[in-house]
């Protein structure tokens, strides 16, 4: 089983990363860019072949580890 | 118009931060997790109405900055 785990800043949590990305673009010739914002997704290969107790012992590891919760929001997909 | 970009390391490239985070999942005792891969996604603003050329200068995008072609792949989504 797996399970893709989706983190990205909350909304109005600035981006520079994404700023650089944006500007790096506007310098290629891609002026149509007017922002960016980069997220991280996480694949995990999962043993447990419970999908609903799956879903909620990744969102205890996103909590835990893979997000940081005061600026990031995540979300979970369970995938076969 | 937004274009979202889906960047991961190709199929048999090694992936020593999926790597850590598997080892570090597991020292919390996430046994079942027995792998684990980073992929990035990066949300563009576009001000171009065109769908299909946007999709285009995307990709154009992709290969001149935002994936490193030779060990990675990408995937194009735009949304309305």
């Amino acid at each position: 089983m797996k399970a893709v785990v989706h983190v990205e800043l909350k909304p109005g949590v600035l981006d520079p990363q994404g700023k650089a990305i944006a500007h790096a673009l506007n310098g290629l010739g891609f002026e149509d860019v007017s922002g960016a914002r980069v997220g991280k997704v996480i694949t995990l290969d999962l043993g447990d072949a419970d999908a609903a107790n799956a879903e909620q012992r990744v969102a205890e590891m996103c909590e835990k580890l893979l997000a940081n919760t005061v600026i990031e929001r995540y979300r979970v997909e369970i995938e076969g």
